[in-house]
């Protein structure tokens, strides 16, 4: 089954809301195995409308619009469907009543007459109550193929998808796909892809699609299957032999999982408080932690020493280490991470001190030279890393590595 | 000029990621006048992009085409484009230079043979350099048509589009459109649309458009001139009547301008040196202000004090004081701000604490509650603000407000 999405709405061509809605709606068809092979956003205009719903309805078995079904003169998505399929639209009465009731409630006993533009169906539409707002879904057969109409705004979209579309597809849908993420860190992208050339071009079922962030590579190993256990019987031949190839670079294989959250896990299981000093990255690792809620029983405290004095001051880090080796060393992110250690009486620290540019370079120390250190139970080590992008880039980068460093460590450890 | 922006990807079809990029690429043209009718997301096929490629080439007059350029199989934009306009595919020794340079600045000296194909150019196309990564974007003329090919990230995507797509489109463009910012923080967005709601409704040359962000509203003002005197002068009395109603919210009137740059600039004025303590921001306060290049003559260090033993220890804030009135009050903020002043001998400082949740509120101190200190040369005001949301968004709010009370407090010592 083939389905495709068609947003409704000048604001989008405008660049005035993004188009959350398309995902939303990608992400739940690809979980009950109804493909989407385009999606298309059109302004409020009756001509392209009708060229995008022609279009569509030549290559796709199911079509879901989104958006157009308010009030104004400007919408026109019920309209332009039902000239198209050559319907007439018809007073519902039933929604016109829900309709006065929603106002009542608002308090507004005055309806201005285009309200009852939202009463009119499609002849022989099924209605789907859309019980957040005042434009009803509709559903129309025909022949072949289902047009779903549904209002843009997400609040009401999600539900009426959740509740309606998903149940209605789900049952006709002759395949369950069961997906899995393997999220690598501490491998480029094209490195950990050609690691695993050879199984993603033999790839059938399961099938594996790579996706890149930031200092992390994920694949998606997702199964045809009958049910959830015949899913994981297939693609546990696939998921093993990652886990061979990759070993200690996955660190999760759950979706929901971040890396952040797989350290903080980590330090938690082994009751270590974490505390962490920050130059380049100024705050971005501490702030990425705090993001998890709950971590105040690891995260102890930071200080950002993006000076040499406070450098010194806050973190025992000695003159002469910096007037030798500079503040973007080996050695001062060793005695960083120490200093850390010993002032903060923690278990496990991280220390970061680079170059995020754009100015501040030379030829000896470039541009995204970074180093980490890592300190645990008294030991401190540092390594050096080199990024490149823009200073944001660079900086997040680190903090990832940081956060990889720091588990690989306590793997390392707990062997 | 009509404008067709298509989207290139499998994962946007599976919902895993928002296309942001649409909505960023529709503003930028939107504000120079090129119209965009369509946008398109198809996956990485063949036949179905060619099929998307050779429709948008009969109604638009310039196609986009963002995602699709890396260096795997999936990756196959510049293919079939080549294939479509029937070009060839040639290897440019300076891009493959650029490549090679990229990865041995990352260290890295083994290069995978696939990343040469992103060292692939169409025959007769113009390269548009990505110092963000390591596959340009390209421009070829066909006909009347102009079909840009650009990278997909949007830390790669928005420079390309930013830097080259926009000022080669802008020359074109007959029609000139002057805007101008104009940037408030501190009232909410409703309430300041509801102030110049007359305006806004009244409007013809100039409009005005209102964008939110968190914290701050932003009107962009554009009018339509012959020449940028003349949109100057077209936009004079709005800009006027918009300082009158804003006042001393607005901070300032450049698209470029960020509430972080200007604070720094204000304190760089003064020679002031800064310093922080944060709690529940965790570092997002001073990796905001170190996203910002060249800011180590302001910003000295920082402090994150999660836990109340660093607060005592780190700060000086007093045991006291924490016990009577909770860390998340009036007088633990100004404790903070005012340890920060002394023990960092800086002339202003900046506190955060607060309770972000989800967890952690109570009917007193409910979730979003944070106070704000304000310390500038010895003396010291808290503030107490009522934020919305997820975690992350209380943050962010509490991070804008942090800069602009600090802001105000500058401007208020100046009069």
């Amino acid at each position: 089954m083939v389905c495709e999405i068609i947003c409704v709405g000048t604001e989008m061509l405008l660049g005035n809301i993004v188009n959350t809605n398309a995902a939303y709606l990608a992400k739940e068809l690809s979980m009950i195995g109804v493909h989407s092979y385009y999606q298309i956003v059109v302004g409020d205009n009756e001509e392209r409308l009708s060229n995008a719903l022609v279009e569509a309805m030549k290559r796709s078995d199911v079509l879901v619009l989104c958006g157009g079904l308010g009030p104004t003169k400007d919408d026109l998505t019920k309209e332009v469907v039902a000239k198209v399929i050559g319907r007439k639209l018809i007073l519902d009465e039933d929604v016109k009543n829900y309709i006065s009731s929603i106002f009542l409630k608002m308090g507004k006993t005055e309806i201005t007459n285009n309200n009852w533009k939202q009463a009119l169906i499609i002849e022989g539409a099924t209605i789907l109550h859309n019980k957040n707002g005042t434009a009803p879904g509709l559903m129309v057969q025909v022949d072949n193929i289902k047009i779903f109409l549904l209002p843009g705004p997400p609040n009401e979209f999600i539900p009426l998808v959740e509740e309606q579309l998903v149940p209605i597809l789900k049952k006709e849908s002759n395949e369950v796909l069961y997906s899995k993420m393997v999220k690598v860190c501490g491998i480029g992208e094209s490195k950990a892809e050609t690691m695993i050339e050879d199984l993603i071009n033999n790839q059938s079922n399961p099938t594996i699609a790579p996706y890149a962030k930031t200092g992390e590579v994920h694949f998606r190993i997702t199964a045809k299957a009958e049910d959830m256990n015949q899913g994981e019987v297939i693609m546990e031949p696939t998921i093993h032999e990652l886990k061979e190839r990759f070993g200690n670079h996955i660190y999760s294989f759950k979706e929901e999982h971040n890396l952040n959250q797989v350290v903080m896990d980590l330090l938690k299981a082994r009751d270590y408080k974490l505390a962490v000093a920050e130059s380049c990255t100024g705050g971005m690792l501490s702030s990425t932690i705090i993001d998890l809620d709950g971590v105040s029983s690891v995260y102890q405290e930071g200080f950002i020493t993006y000076s040499n004095e406070s450098k010194e001051k806050n973190l025992g880090v000695k003159k002469e280490t910096l007037l030798k080796y500079g503040a973007v060393s080996h050695e001062t992110a060793k005695e960083m991470a120490y200093g850390v250690l010993e002032r903060c009486k923690v278990q496990a620290s991280i220390s970061i001190t680079g170059i995020a540019g754009p100015q501040g370079g030379t030829s000896e120390k470039p541009v995204g030279l970074v180093y980490i250190g890592i300190g645990l139970n008294g030991i401190v080590k540092s390594y050096e890393n080199h990024y490149f992008g823009s200073r944001t880039k660079i900086r997040e980068s680190a903090v990832v590595s940081a956060l990889n460093l720091l588990r690989l460590t306590l793997l390392e450890e707990s062997k």
